[in-house]
């Protein structure tokens, strides 16, 4: 009877899912639908690669399918949108995918969008599906925080990099909204949209309110 | 100290009104933002010019200015989105258009959308707008559903001409996701998704999931 | 019996009026049509935001609705193109907005165009503007000469830091022809030019030569 | 002294020049430029296939070269604008092609652009030409007017077709304005224009109305 | 020593993969590279939904990845792409994909190419792929050949179908090039060209045919 | 009996001419086709404006329409593709352009191209017709490598401008393929490739890859 939207983690990091977790608190409504956030046991520690991404599909999936009976509306919350229609394939219920939840939002906020990236390898990849979505032309630029592996767990450090990225997008390639392309910087959004003086998508948060409403009006899937 | 999202109808018909007021009130959640939809007394009877449209713009910002202290988040509720960037700089909350939400909405369900129109002059107006927004490249087509003013009031006549409609964007367009391309058609839409078997985006509950989001998110508009 | 065509610049500004009257004087053949241009008493002293542009088109559409019997065509001289579209349903002539006209003009001239803009913020109005007629690939950027309103008043500073931005569009941005976003600087047009060695479109120019085509053609408006 | 625009027709036709010379008639005014239409001998008897083109380029350009002193601005009136940018490299003046010009004008009159061809086999040198100019976006249809050669001296045939095909690109293809893809159809424009209820843009007459422009505002061309 | 190129049917239908081996034999030049066509057995027996597509990844990566030092180039035989930038991450070699040739190729035959599809539910699934390359604006069409599965062994009705669909593409739709939408139908290429009157790129002849010349000049690919 | 490409070069420069040979020497493949390079006599020394590369048209046609019988495709090696839609109207065989062939086969991969040209002033060429070719959205960037004519015998300097500007493309344009912008690059090919570490794409090698593979395939041309 309760309504249910189910946010997928599909790496297997915990702290990752933890912090979606909180990211979504807000939108938690008494009286709406429960929002839970799940990890996929079966993921990578992280998605960073192409081979990442794909190989997180088939567990995903099946994931959606075991819990089509649980769920209104699920959420696939990495920023490579992994299987996002394979899992619309396999759910009555609607799917959403953080990127594309995230950019469309962003496009409802700002003219031209710049995303911050973790890894510089990840921007052919963003690149790529920002044209498939045919969003290209409202693109200011995807930037990586130029990050090792190591300094990440450093979050002054991060902060401090995303901050400068941030002022780059707006200040050299004009962005007026920005989006992080990733699942695991919401607790950077807050302090970045002060410190940048522009809007921040969170594309969790943006997907999980997508997928509220949805819920909320009885939308239905495609599975076939 | 109640959070609240106020809705404008910009044309004078509180009939329209109503219908956007039951549109929405499956997002109205017991402890989430308060959803009030009021009618611009000023505006026209309906917007179906671009002199229509343009028209309403100075009392809507005023409006929107005048109760900024009341709102955490706007939703213009026309379908031509009038004066949505005056109203964004006329407001510190986030202001959100239908057509814009509705339209981003719809990329989130589908490949290619179709938008149903009531007049054939307001489709170079949509088309000029879609291309404004850099989302043509995802439009299937927008088509008129060709009724004279005074069938408008014939409800079954409406729903078979909105089907017919829906099967050619579907069929001869290819969509697979349509847009209703009017605030005053929402009572319309589930027969018109059960009929044609495509999601059906009501652009009005695609803007307020928009603001619902925004509002619980705490998050700003850019009021200068 | 005389043809005529009316140029109107929407600010009150009536020194702004005097600079246009002086940029067409050129177009002012004996034997064609008499070129009048004239202040809107009720327009804003310049139009700087979204609001400014759109409290001028009610105005503006009633002007041009009042002397439809007296015009062969209109010209609205601001970049902003306010009220186009409703000017265009107000009158059975012709009626040319100077962006559009200045953008199609430099399109023919170059292959890759830049806008000398007066403000940061109306950056984003006019790249929403440009992808909405849809030629938003041949825009090489869009940039303001970065003077504060007190600034402008001061025309060797002004004209210094056109040429300034006039150069960073054509060697960063590989612009090859420019255009000027703004119906006030006609009287730097010369001097631009010869600075950057690019042609420069003035687009007040512009769209009054298009009006004069179309006054000397006979060709129609589509006033509904 | 006198200031003096060149129209030249790249086939050898005289019936077309002349056809071309009254369409431009209603361009000479009294007090500006001259309008002198020319033939160029040794193009062929018309320009149908890219062969065709390509040819005329070298003659054409030689003439432009030959005659630079004596006119203040060329217009090369064949709808595939051949050598259009060499004869700019061969001119001090600016040189205007009347597809370019015809298009650009188009933009300024309707929202999507139909052309008509006369025949099929121009069709794919046309569409090239749209997306090299970066318009294609508000494309509605390029149609040829599907008569064979003998077929096109029946000038009572020839209007019969055109006003069908008109009709197709208004109503099938949404066109609002349209071009007439031949500089040898000026004849039927104002005829086609009262039967389809829409602008129709006469390409030389649009590249002379900027060629006047360009005269009276003594604007110069590129040559290196 | 010598020269090798692996191409693999990611479906385990050996009889597709005879197919194909029998359409690039064309393409084995005696002192040149040697091209060997395998079966990916862990493949579906086709590919007809996202999910397919999606599940073949995997067993292809890992295909490839063990594979790598016997080839000098791959070509991923399925019109779906699937896996193409995982398996350009696990090869140090050019890895090809049918589709992205197959289109690429069709670009270089006429101005607008048109696709058949075997199944209409995998219209969407290319059209979103013919956006993220990018070249969506050369589309003519992508048509289903409308056929049932048990109607695909009866190879009369086949070529009956995909000729009408042809012709479609070529007249309504205006198409000068054919690119057959699936690894399969090769055997059809050559009565189809005959009968339509049109260039028909078969796919996989044309990825071959660029991995032969990778191979040739010795490129290397992009392994990580 | 025996099978032949013939690879015009349209300048008259017979040292461009022996660099195109040796570029294409890997491609002749004992028991393949034939690879013929040679050059136009009647072209000039080398093709550095619209006016060079309209030039040759005409003889370049000639050429091929006097040797079709001998040939089973053309490649017309310069990068301004000169005269490619009218030597297809002239061959009953495929006819390639290498600036066509080399982009299509940078799309192959890579995400984004970016063009090394020899002259700035080929530039707004090359970005046309990069445009014409509907790829605009996957351009990275065509910057020039600022050598004089008298630095370009200077092989040293040429490479070292090469590597500098195919940093900045993958640097400062995010490039991640690169095209030489001209034909006579070929022998810097492997050294750039090294030290960029970006796929390099010689377009001649491109262009006769595809004749390659179009012969052994036995496809036609569509002369007319």
């Amino acid at each position: 009877m309760a309504r249910n939207i189910i946010v997928i983690n599909p790496n297997s990091t915990t702290r990752v899912t933890a912090g979606i977790d909180a990211a979504v608190d807000a939108l938690r409504i008494p009286g709406g639908p429960g929002i839970e956030c799940v990890t996929l046991q079966a993921g990578p520690p992280g998605v960073e690669s192409q081979r990442d991404a794909d190989a997180v599909i088939q567990p995903l999936v099946d994931y959606v399918h075991a819990r089509d009976n649980e769920a209104d509306a699920f959420v696939i919350a990495c920023y490579s949108d992994p299987g996002l229609h394979s899992a619309r394939e396999a759910s009555a219920h609607p799917v959403f995918g953080i990127a594309e939840c995230g950019l469309m939002a962003a496009l409802t906020r700002g003219e031209r969008f710049g995303v911050l990236s973790i890894l510089a390898k990840s921007v052919p990849r963003h690149l790529r599906y920002v044209r498939a979505l045919g969003i290209d032309s409202r693109l200011a630029a995807d930037l990586p925080i130029g990050l090792g592996i190591a300094e990440l767990g450093d979050d002054a450090r991060v902060m401090e990099c995303m901050i400068a990225v941030g002022e780059r997008l707006r200040d050299e390639h004009l962005a007026d909204v920005l989006v992080m392309g990733c699942a695991g910087m919401a607790r950077f959004r807050d302090r970045l949209e002060d410190a940048v003086g522009l809007p921040v998508i969170e594309p969790t948060q943006a997907a999980v309110t997508m997928a509220l409403g949805a819920v909320c009006l009885g939308q239905r899937g495609r599975a076939h």
